[in-house]
């Protein structure tokens, strides 16, 4: 830490220093910034980006009266420093240490809960209206990127806020960049905003207005299209303005004393005020300036040296090969992503297949509905985070589900997903998704599997088919011959129990069976592929020779796929045991050992939880 | 039917009129729209306001080869007739008849599934690009009103339309009102381009536009703000147009003509344009002229008279009258509804405490986001429609449960609906919502243990709380003394089988209980109550009592309440039996009646399956 973070502890310690005091400031808080996410990973660019605004923002308002809603939270690091966690921020993301987000149990100055985008608008509106029917007299303001306000929830709350018309205050934290390269015409919106505005004009002159007109129109045919001329002559945040909200800006996201200034303007305001501004992703650290969208999420790195593209293979990025396999053996495929290429695993297919890709902005309702309007001639195969897809629940039962259209549903990071915490985790995803009547739902164990289910899913079914896969890169090794619908693989003969798993649960699976195997305990495993529907007939016949069940995933138990086996044996007649091995609650960060471990999902509790239950006795287990 | 509608089967037929006979044969529809309503139930409102624009698409395209795509369905009864529907639209709504919406089983002019709102331009772009990539030739027409163009899913539709520039038309259907009255920034800045435009001046001169300023203002005054004059002088649709689609309009909705000529001139562009058309819902019937909230959804009516008040006690009168209660004795309350204050039983409330209501137009997800941002300052209760509930899916998960926020969730329309079949039936939502951590789901099986449970939810508890309950008045007459979280009633002691039912389905399992006891079969009748928690101990005792067991749910089978009761019966080791009562598919329109007998949920059904499993053998059953 520098020697004036040293002192800083809170606003009151903020509110003391010069001009010149508060950008050595922060710089310091980057210098913290980066080595803290440097030890433990998490978000960079985002956070880097916010400095000067958090400290604006913490002259400006009274921190935790005043609520600061952050949308996402991916930038609150700097808060999370004037919030009494400056030291405990050593502890980013590890288990039991302070979460990457918002969170209400972790600080008081934490209002609500962050980690999804779009939703810091309607939050604050709550928090505003809440003030008022209380009598209350504090400032709320909202933090939210250009990026997130493409999302339906956040235009939602705009309308909202345009009809109520509560003081409050939001910033709209605009840095040209989400976490892929922002699309849509709210972003081509916004740049013109940008553009065309006195900020601006005053900043750099025509010719950098210049420079920025996408697509190399020149200065002089902007000029000359009179109708946008005399809108942006009247307000470059006309479409703010016109529902309603007052639209200051843009102004420059760096300058500490022109937001300070410009905030406590607005909030004198008795009325919802937009303040544009324009930062810089990755700021003070030019390899994250150069490319901000590798430095959004980052593993610990070495922060001398730029960090290296990986060329590990990972479900993500097998993902991404088949795709591109199958376009070039001619599938009629398209593939849709949220704003999510990167983390999906598809730069090359959108390099190569720009025609069948179509990265629509985070807005997951829409990539499900769009998908389901391609499927009248296509075979869409829709990328999502499992976090994020619940996004689009009903987009996945009315449009997918009702008629049956043949959409793919690619589902990354379901199961464990480390460091996020609880907003990230991909546990709900079997229960949601399965719930829904004419989907199917595939859990691949290996790399390959997960080939095999994504062919199988373009080209042998005429459904909405789910393929999820975990982040990690843990695999069954074993062949496990062709991929079937409704078709679970015993991996190994036993016959003291039956471990079934869903294929993120099953490398730990596997193992457990090693161990019991050690203990003279001879496990059956089967890998159950087929989540929905379910081979109950491979089941039910492992399960009438061992009499015993344990069935793993990494999911929530209500809903889940234990669940749903162990009620089916039961209407089976079947004379049975059985242990349900899943989740209770909404998991916390951690690296995927510790939460595996914390929750009794790996391998070794598995065999502790098999021997207590049938083989040792309580005491002994 | 009339004369000339007697000769109209479709396209070809309709091009042969002139305009003299297009407006007879509006006249004559609406006369068979406004009988067979009379006749069936249905949408009426918003369909007599669409026949001359139906007409108008019909001459101006060529469907089914262009796909007509209209946004919810409640609007495409002249689309039906028009498509080889005429007739059979006689059986509109009916078990194994029309469904109310558009459904592609139904019709091939129906791409896609409809019944739920803003889900049309998502649809129509895929279809748009799906086209352009398989090099076909048709055009995209997206029908959609102004109340669902609120919705998050079309906002982030336009974004992406505008980025993708397509050629498809839009078509704004703009009848200043959805099924509440429309409210939110986009709703006034419609109302703006309405009164501001040409159309306006032209049709009744600068009076009209005086009168229809909002909030009195004058138009001297509105003339004299510059900013917005020089804006609405560019263009009344300049929001449209910010985001890169070409607007034309607002036109007068009725005028056949100039919409034919005015969606010509559109599908001649290459690009997305919206025609803003202006529209009258209710239409050539003066009741629902003058009443369209209440001619919006109709059951059967005598069409001289007009509809009354019903005074009828429902589940959701008598929430909105607990919610006034509640208010009354000083409970720091406030009430959410997207767009739904009519049907969820509201009006009162709305009137006698307008502090604490707010409609949020229709926006869902925003409804949920933004309670969870009251909930910082007062208790929120949520009130949604189950099916529509589905759209805030993320939000319950994201911003009510991970945070554990106090919410009440007052779930009306749960279980099965009759009439608007598939997209609008609520047997989703013990399966989605009950796998969510941190959240309780309680089920009422009569009037007046809605009210204890909306009591225990809002003075009690102190997490996010479901409280889910029928369309229908059908109720468990019985006392059932207290209501406790956790806690299940034993209704009716019996040795010889378990029937265990959550609210909706009680009436049913009562029933069922005396057609059983005259056979000489004792059935144990249990009230589940509480969903989740679940009273496993009430259950257990029962069963090990007479180990047999049914469960009864109006839900999925799939993670719903059965599941999850043989499930932890089998985890405790329980020697019994069990058959799950529940759902495996989407279930369609019909009466109430009619579906729970074709789903076997009636009374006999149940009874018989409870015979056929346990008593008397298959061939006697």
């Amino acid at each position: 830490m520098g020697k004036l973070l040293d002192e800083i502890n809170g606003r009151e310690d903020l509110v003391k220093l010069n001009t010149e005091q508060l950008y050595s400031l922060a710089g310091e808080i980057r210098e913290y910034i980066i080595d803290v996410t440097a030890e433990n990973g998490g978000h960079l660019a985002s956070n880097l980006g916010a400095v000067e605004l958090t400290i604006a923002l913490y002259r400006a308002l009274r921190p935790p009266k005043d609520k600061i809603i952050w949308d996402v939270g991916h930038q609150s690091y700097t808060h999370k420093i004037f919030s009494g966690r400056k030291e405990s921020l050593k502890s980013l993301r590890r288990f039991g240490g302070e979460c990457g987000f918002c969170d209400p149990s972790e600080s008081e100055f934490d209002t609500y809960t962050s980690g999804h985008t779009s939703t810091s608008l309607s939050l604050a509106l709550g928090a505003a209206c809440a003030r008022d029917l209380n009598g209350e007299r504090y400032n709320v303001a909202a933090i939210i990127g250009d990026g997130a306000l493409t999302g339906g929830l956040a235009r939602e709350a705009l309308d909202n806020i345009g009809h109520l018309k509560k003081r409050m205050l939001i910033v709209l934290n605009d840095n040209e960049m989400s976490i892929s390269k922002n699309v849509g015409a709210m972003s081509n919106y916004l740049m013109h905003a940008r553009t065309s505005s006195q900020y601006a004009r005053s900043k750099t002159g025509i010719e950098r207005t210049l420079e920025r007109i996408p697509n190399g129109k020149n200065i002089a045919d902007f000029v000359r299209r009179t109708k946008e001329h005399v809108k942006y002559l009247v307000s470059p945040g006309v479409i703010f303005e016109e529902l309603g909200i007052t639209y200051l800006g843009p102004i420059d996201g760096h300058d500490i004393r022109l937001m300070e200034d410009t905030f406590r303007r607005a909030l004198r305001m008795d009325e919802p005020v937009l303040v544009h501004i324009v930062t810089k992703k990755g700021k003070g650290y030019s390899f994250a300036e150069n490319e901000p969208q590798k430095y959004h999420g980052v593993a610990p790195f070495n922060k001398e040296k730029k960090i290296e593209d990986s060329c590990r293979e990972t479900y993500s990025s097998v993902f991404g090969d088949e795709m591109c396999r199958m376009a070039e053996n001619g599938e009629n495929i398209a593939v849709i992503t949220p704003a999510m290429t990167l983390g999906s695993g598809l730069k090359e297919f959108a390099q190569k297949y720009p025609e069948r890709f179509y990265d629509v902005g985070i807005a997951e309702a829409h990539a499900v509905t769009f998908a389901a309007g391609l499927s009248a001639g296509v075979v869409p195969v829709v990328s999502l985070y499992s976090s994020f897809a619940q996004r689009a629940y009903d987009s996945f039962v009315h449009d997918a589900a009702v008629g049956k259209r043949h959409i793919v549903f690619a589902i990354d990071r379901a199961g464990l997903v480390p460091g996020d915490g609880k907003t990230h985790q991909g546990t709900l995803d079997i229960a949601f998704l399965s719930s829904i009547p004419n989907v199917s739902v595939f859990s691949p164990c290996s790399f390959e599997e997960l080939r095999k289910m994504l062919r199988c899913a373009v080209q042998k079914s005429d459904n909405p088919v789910v393929v999820r896969y975990p982040k990690g890169c843990a695999q069954y090794e074993g062949d496990l011959g062709e991929f079937e619908p409704g078709k679970a693989a015993v991996i190994k003969k036993g016959r003291d129990v039956t471990i079934v798993a869903e294929g993120a649960a099953l490398p730990e699976a596997v193992k457990a069976e090693k161990i019991l195997y050690e203990k003279g305990i001879d496990a059956e495993v089967i890998n159950v592929r087929s989540i929905k529907p379910l081979d109950m007939g491979t089941v039910s016949e492992s399960v009438k020779k061992t009499g015993k069940l344990v069935t793993i995933e990494q999911g929530v138990r209500r809903g889940g796929m234990g669940e749903e086996i162990a009620a089916r044996l039961a209407e089976e007649k079947m004379n049975f045991e059985v242990v349900v091995l899943a989740l209770d609650e909404f998991v916390p960060h951690g690296t995927y050992e510790e939460i595996l471990k914390a929750y009794k999902l790996d391998a070794q509790s598995v065999a502790d939880a098999i021997k207590k239950e049938w083989f040792y006795g309580e005491n002994e287990a």
